[in-house]
């Protein structure tokens, strides 16, 4: 029972690796940013379609000033990248804004930071993976209709890549995202190119008209025009998650870390801007069309026919890029496809670090800091995977509806740890003397407030115009953590005061005087001999069995040929009215407490240990039961006595490691 | 932990009961009857319906021979409940079909009528569920599309009022059956008076015209209409169910309990039969048409309305009887939808005596013969109730595709029981000298030999018109059970020969030269100290404490300390290049059996012992796999020292019985 899928793990996840491998895990530049830097990329393949899908609403001409709203969000992305480089670098253990937030504005507001990036994780996963299989769905029509399954077939498949362990993830993932930024590149650079000659076909939706929903018929006018502006930024804004990911992951990076880091998130800051710019001027340049619901759409001033289907927007504009080479549709497609589930790896890579980091502070339980055998943080990934499969399947994996969950909890910890970076600035200054190094902090406060500024205003505007379209599920998320988090640290606090030892305080080291030795005994067999042998060789100072009456001819039964065996222990038998065996057990051991409280009582329990963990419900389930209640009686050891069953002959033992080998067991016979 | 629910429970199914109560739980005939005949009883909620809906498939013309075969399943009925009326005689313990098989026939075919009972015990919680909502449904708009929900639900109860013991149901069971005896009783008085006085009104649906479905254009003829003719009596058998439960069911009887049980069986199969014959006779006369679907009406030709609601044929015949008194149409429906959830409850009876009958033979887990607190068999309730939810869900809720399903297992056990009872018979007559008595038994014989071919004939009729629509899959199930019965009592046979004891085979006796004691150390804290406490009170031969080094920094601090504190055990630092806890302490301790193999090992493991359950995953975690593991390693005891954590101020203890009280645990902080 205790190996069972050992066999399975060894086969999925590989060999375990010692301690001292831990710093060959390391990653280099070229590997850290496709590892961290996939989930701000890959959002070109649905912040566009978004910003698009969202001014949509208000009709065709609306959709004319999204490159403006590109500008926006590459202007928001730069001014938090920049603000990330001063946190690397001043904070380069990989706690980020959790421990940024932590250190410069206490507890609770780092238990909120970190709230808001766990909530935020999980939102990741699902998000990318859905937009994956968009993307998948639209080029491989047999997935249609099947998305939210897809997905989490895709978020098992994750999971199952980063139980193997961080480094090999940097190498399988190098690949393809390489790949995407240059399927990304060429699309962009022919594009441009045939704009320029003239030659650059509109898309295929171009064809058609967007007509306004109720209320905006007017186009982007006044209060409500400007409202929806608002949303779609917020919505484009999705381009900025990914930042943090990389500052929650310095440790992970080779040496000079903060170096390396910064120089990476430039990097990635860079790329992430371009693209999103580039391809919002194209989609404006071509007249792609992309809306929320087909239905909005008119051609020729009547419906759109039944079978059409729209592409996301970079799948649209590579059919009008390569226009003659349907192949390089299906390219793009598949490198946004799979650049998509790998940015759901950023989160695989950063929820478990957070959690354990989170768990070493007592606010999680402690299994979540214990590191899995292949150097990577096990538990978090398995949590992680199955909340975002619960999400996957609760939205039925519709990118627009888990968008509007999204952001929130990002610009929560963008907020916070720009706060928190502004006071770290403010506290060194105080006491630095060197001049250059003085400057040199004064600039990195200037960035940091610039970027508080921004992303505070940027979070206000997310709140407003997501609130009622899901915004509040990821703060009830967050607040549930929260709360969580409060009662786990509370709980562990409450238990290491209990426990404390003070040398001075002889109580605990007290030795009980006299040992109470108490065999149960269901039936003469060799389990219940092993158990008072064994518990005669521990010389108590008193030794019986006990027995409850559940059948009382049974039981007299049982006495009578106790008796005439001779067996080395007087057989107590317990009566039993209601035919229970927990309760008349209890109240005997509690019995014998009274009598004298000063004794030590030690139950032994014969237990039949099967070889087949399916076994398991045949046996011992009594035991099992009257085990977990003797606990609770203080100054009382449960002493569970092994019988170790033999395979059924003809069914082969599927235990390899803990099992007693042919060996032992034969020895222990002759013993 | 223990306790969770307790409170729960307790609400819920009362107060638990004495053994010597037991005898007062008996049932007298009138409270007897009502238990164990609704199931046959209820039948004809739905076996009529069952019988003209399979014969419309041939057109309107054909189900004019209805009454034939409502007079072919009463021959049949009367002959089973004669020949059972012989079984309850001939073996008053209870054991019934399968006691009879296995006595007579040998083990197997005992386990086939077992397996066969068990599966159809389950279908007819299903079947009655289902038609019981189906009237609910018919009287109760709101409840039509959520059928399988409402029935699912209607099951829970049922175990709930069932897990409070039988003599309540009895009570509980009593005035519905005899209210729905008086309905039925009733609406065939008043139909047949005013059928003789010519005013009784054609029903709503005998307006309607039955189309034949393809293939029975000309009704009933040639081998195609007689096939058919079978299948409309082969469902038309389920009426017969419910007649064994009572042969399970003798020792639930006030005594005489053999005389009782026969009289409560001729009681019920002369009232079954009246009205099942009285039922089809007035369908018929009245020109009630059920079909499966309702697109096989016709209404002048033309196809019925869609809001046309098709009633169960017995709420036709009320609304015909009173026509004019709408309110009886809802109240006989009310009766028979109320009979119908009883008679699932027959099922709630025989299971659980059944399976705990299974359990002492070995071929169920022993669980299920453990009695619960409430002189019920628990375990068998729960059982049953999960797995007849599981076919409610599957069939959604369906009458007509659970029923295809039905009556192969009550057919198979009736067929092989009374092959047992005329062995029985012959049996006895080999030794019976009395001539009184052998004219009796040869009286016997002749009626179960007659019911020995009749229901094998129908078995046959069973099998061949229902295999292909869903029999079979009562077969899979039986074959299933039978199986896993077989692989029970080889697993328990298997291992009682391994624990045999022998008293002249001294290895299981021989005493362990000395005892090495090992203490797990985590931390250094109270528990701790406990642990050590008591293992040092057990006056071991060695004593050691032990702790796993995953990180060799705070392993090398804690072994100051140790040293510092002085505390009465060397501590042993074990290494674990892999951050594991488990293997280890594995390795060690087989190392140690290995130097010493005639030494006992007790592994001393402190344990938290939290008070609320769900602070458990917050502790135990490395323990609990440990204590796993050790387990499977011969020579070792592993001993839980128990560290009782007071709940944290603020959260009252949800844990009455076994938690210890305030004034132990002062006791103890003194000791």
């Amino acid at each position: 029972m205790p190996d069972f899928g050992a066999a399975l793990k060894r086969l999925i996840v590989g060999r375990p690796m010692r301690s001292d491998r831990a710093g060959g895990a390391l990653l280099p530049k070229r590997l850290a940013l496709p590892v961290f830097a996939s989930d701000a990329l890959s959002s070109v393949a649905y912040a566009p379609d978004e910003v698009l899908l969202t001014l949509a609403i208000a009709g065709g001409s609306a959709v004319m000033i999204s490159p403006w709203i590109g500008v926006a969000v590459a202007v928001v992305l730069i001014t938090v990248v920049s603000s990330y480089r001063q946190t690397v670098r001043a904070y380069p253990s990989g706690g980020g804004d959790y421990e940024v937030a932590t250190t410069n504005l206490g507890g609770n507001a780092g238990l909120v930071v970190a709230s808001a990036l766990l909530v935020d994780y999980v939102l990741t996963v699902a998000v990318s993976v859905s937009a994956g299989v968009l993307y998948a769905a639209s080029a491989i029509p047999a997935l249609r209709d099947h998305e939210a399954s897809v997905a989490v077939g895709v978020i098992v498949v994750l999971s199952l890549i980063n139980l193997r362990g961080l480094r090999e993830s940097g190498r399988v993932l190098a690949v393809p995202v390489y790949f995407f930024m240059g399927a990304v590149g060429l699309t962009a650079i022919v594009a441009l190119a045939r704009l320029a000659l003239g030659t650059l076909p509109a898309v295929e939706s171009a064809a058609f008209d967007v007509v306004a929903e109720p209320g905006y018929e007017h186009g982007l006018v006044g209060a409500v025009g400007a409202f929806l502006i608002a949303r779609a930024f917020a919505s484009g804004a999705a381009a900025l998650t990914g930042v943090e990911a990389v500052s929650n992951g310095v440790p992970a990076f080779k040496k000079p870390k903060s170096k390396n880091a910064a120089t990476t998130l430039a990097l990635l800051g860079g790329i992430a801007v371009t693209m999103i710019v580039t391809i919002l001027f194209l989609a404006n340049k071509t007249g792609v069309r992309y809306v929320d619901d087909v239905s909005q759409l008119r051609l020729n001033g009547a419906p759109v026919p039944a079978d059409y289907v729209q592409h996301p927007v970079l799948s649209q504009l590579a059919e009008a890029a390569f226009a003659g080479v349907p192949v390089m549709f299906y390219i793009v497609s598949a490198a946004t496809g799979v650049i998509l589930f790998l940015a759901a790896n950023t989160a695989f890579n950063g929820f478990p670090i957070l959690s354990s980091i989170l768990a070493r502070d007592g606010y999680l339980p402690r299994q979540l800091h214990t590191r899995g055998d292949r150097l990577v943080l096990s538990n978090g990934i398995i949590i992680l995977a199955a909340f975002a499969a619960v999400l996957v399947l609760s939205f039925d994996a519709s990118v627009t509806r888990l968008i509007q969950l999204y952001i929130v909890g990002v610009f929560v910890s963008f907020t916070l740890s720009q706060l928190g970076m502004v006071r770290h600035w403010s506290k060194a200054l105080a006491t630095e003397v060197d001049q250059v190094e003085r400057r040199r902090m004064m600039r990195s406060r200037v960035v940091n407030s610039i970027g508080l500024s921004l992303t505070s205003a940027v979070l206000v505007i997310v709140l407003v115009t997501k609130f009622t379209h899901g915004a509040w599920i990821a703060i009830v998320l967050m607040a549930c953590m929260f709360v969580l988090m409060k009662a786990i640290s509370h709980h562990y606090s409450v238990v290491a005061e209990q426990v404390r030892y003070v040398p001075t305080d002889e109580s605990s080291r007290s030795l009980p005087s006299r040992v109470h030795a108490v065999v149960l005994v269901a039936r003469i067999h060799k389990p219940t001999m092993r158990a008072i042998a064994y518990a005669r060789a521990t010389r108590p100072s008193e030794l019986e069995a006990v027995t409850v009456a559940v059948d009382p001819a049974e039981s007299a039964q049982m006495l009578r040929e106790w008796e005439e065996l001779g067996i080395p222990a007087p057989l107590r038998v317990l009566d039993s009215p209601y035919r229970e065996i927990t309760r008349p057990v209890m109240q005997y051991v509690r019995s014998i407490r009274r009598r004298s409280p000063r004794d030590l009582v030690v139950v032994f329990i014969p237990e039949y240990v099967v070889a087949h963990w399916w076994e398991q419900v045949l046996h011992n389930q009594s035991a099992l039961r009257l085990k977990t209640r003797l606990l609770f009686v203080p100054g009382v050891v449960v002493a569970s006595v092994p019988w170790q069953m033999a395979a059924a002959p003809g069914v082969p033992t599927k235990i390899s490691g803990p099992v007693t080998t042919h060996g032992d067991r034969q020895r222990n016979a002759r013993a």
